[in-house]
């Protein structure tokens, strides 16, 4: 077939695809072509337009490395990343709401025990962080595996500083036999995600702001149940109701209280006043 | 605003956009994010799905330097390129028709005389290619400036070949004071996109073949006139009918004509067979 239009070219590349053996890859390429030829058309797109396109996904690209991901920036941005989680996570009772992985999380992190100060010395408002994990059916979920990551005072992850030697405000962590864990930090910060990329550009020439309301981040896996990604926000952030990535639930803010001198739950003597956060986390069953 | 699920988080993240100072840009964010988002909902995109197509972004972003687009492969094989190619030409009679620019055309081509062999002795079966620049609505354009570049007989470009210290089959020519050209070359050859990416992988796990239609890629240039981006194809090509991405234009299909051993139009004495194209280019006035 020749001299596609306007018209006849969408069909003729979904036709392409008419051997695909694997019919659910042939059900998403031909989606993906209706709905981008749509938008095409939708805009009367031009040329120089294109060739924007082509160059923003360029440097969008070659902004990704080990330790910043352009790409999940952008599907968080355009609020894609918590619309698939909508989709793929239609929670049940008792099971923690779910929200965007971020471009943080570090494969693997270092194992901490019970108790540990993740923020390894770091200057900031000391956090003590206590909860349980269960099944969203039933009772405790003993040894869960549970990892950790958060923002600085200053608002920056570990992998955005360079005079950091080792993984820190991160680790993983195992529930007790009775599914209890606690561990010590600092109280994370909003933050505006990286903005000295194509994101920041989009950002900024669109008059949005770039800033997330402070959280920490939650990854939980235990035996016979999905994994839970999710944060727990700081009740009072003033960005609570314009997150840059659309990821806040009413569910997932946390009580950061205010806690005066004294003794910690573990036993720490606190000489001056701490902040305390308490929260539950529930997952849901497989299958 | 908090708490979005998967139907009222598409109408959220358009109202972001609500301040954008470019109405241009607006309205193209506002189309690109419904538009998206309808195809995440259309299939159910699943966490996976869309990690894999993190990854796969990732990857073409990498893929991409100063000698590979790996972007304007994608954009190309899922029609994208000819449909916004066919949105952006509707052309006037007597202009001749547009088809995709590629992946291979290099900025500021070095300039070569009339009658210039841009094979540089690459072997292969000799063309003489001669023809003439006009403006849709009128006569010849003395000076119109013309790039072309084309494949070797292997369907190689020189930036796909390392063993070239020079540009080779491309190059820039000049119209004469009555808008003629010739030049010689050699017969092009059908080819490949480059399928050892992340472009490669999507046209092998749908079972298409990767084969363009041999041509030659001609950008022509004149004062007063739109920049005509196009191909001559070889006539009886096995690909005119399927090409990978979508190029072909009947109008576009040039005669190159088997030619018995004697004198060229130019005057250069052939002792063996050779072949020659005229191919006469109409400009589309601008404005």
């Amino acid at each position: 077939m020749r001299d596609f239009n306007e018209k006849n070219i969408t069909d003729a590349v979904i036709d392409r695809f008419k051997n695909t053996p694997d019919p659910r890859l042939k059900t998403i390429m031909t989606s993906l072509v209706r709905h981008l030829h749509d938008f095409v058309r939708d805009v009367d797109l031009t040329i120089d337009e294109w060739n924007f396109a082509i160059n923003y996904l360029t440097r969008t690209g070659h902004m990704c490395d080990d330790k910043r991901q352009e790409f999940i920036l952008l599907s968080d941005t355009l609020g894609i990343s918590m619309l698939v989680d909508a989709i793929n996570h239609r929670m049940p009772e008792g099971a923690t709401q779910t929200t965007v992985l971020g471009p943080f999380y570090v494969d693997n992190p270092p194992e901490f025990p019970l108790g540990f100060d993740v923020s390894r010395g770091l200057k900031g408002e000391k956090l003590y962080v206590e909860g349980t994990v269960s099944s969203a059916t039933g009772g405790p979920l003993p040894g869960a595996v549970i990892d950790v990551w958060q923002s600085d005072t200053d608002g920056y992850y570990d992998v955005q500083r360079s005079d950091l030697d080792q993984p820190t405000l991160r680790g993983r962590i195992r529930a007790d036999d009775r599914g209890r864990f606690y561990f010590w930090s600092i109280l994370p910060s909003p933050y505006p995600i990286p903005y000295d990329g194509p994101v920041g550009q989009m950002i900024q020439a669109t008059a949005r702001h770039p800033w997330r309301p402070a959280h920490l981040h939650f990854m939980i896996s235990a035996k016979g149940h999905e994994k839970l990604v999710t944060h727990v926000f700081v009740q009072g952030d003033k960005y609570l109701d314009s997150d840059a990535v659309f990821g806040v639930k009413n569910s997932l803010i946390g009580n950061y209280t205010h806690e005066q001198p004294g003794v910690a739950p573990d036993g720490t003597k606190m000489g001056g006043p701490w902040r305390k956060l308490k929260y539950d986390f529930g997952l849901k069953p497989l299958g």
